[in-house]
């Protein structure tokens, strides 16, 4: 599960900065974060704090929890009809 | 903002759980985390990961997201009519 969510969060703070057009270095200035950082969480690779969270939120101008519903819907299938993906959804 | 922000997430776990009539090693079992650990996560003496955030939320049944937004809500405060209370919100 952990592993899971943390390439999601990444996966979903990359995406959100892809739509802005915005390099990595523009998201790390924007959110006042490392730029390097910036790349590890998109790549899943460290745990993100809630403060964390919540400056990469501000920096898309969404709240944390927008953010994390964000990260939960990217994770989320939408299941054939007839078929039951819940089993390998992560 | 950040001490705001680790008071209102210590404040919000704390109520979630005493509206469940669970001890502080309650919420630890079913969370998974040390009881120590959610003492403090309570008294917003340390920075929750996502992880964490996670593992508190499924301990109550929640998402990740709905467990930062109760937070969230907590720290907006209505404004009674004709006051702006925003000057004064954290």
């Amino acid at each position: 599960m952990n592993a899971c969510l943390l390439k999601n969060f990444g996966t979903t703070v990359r995406r959100l900065r892809e739509a802005r057009n915005w390099s990595q270095e523009q998201l790390a200035e924007h959110a006042d974060l490392n730029r390097s950082y910036v790349g590890e969480i998109e790549r899943g690779q460290v745990v993100a704090s809630i403060l964390t969270v919540e400056k990469l939120a501000r920096a898309y101008g969404l709240s944390g929890a927008v953010l994390l519903e964000h990260c939960e819907k990217s994770r989320t299938p939408q299941p054939a009809k007839g078929i039951d993906l819940a089993a390998i959804a992560c």
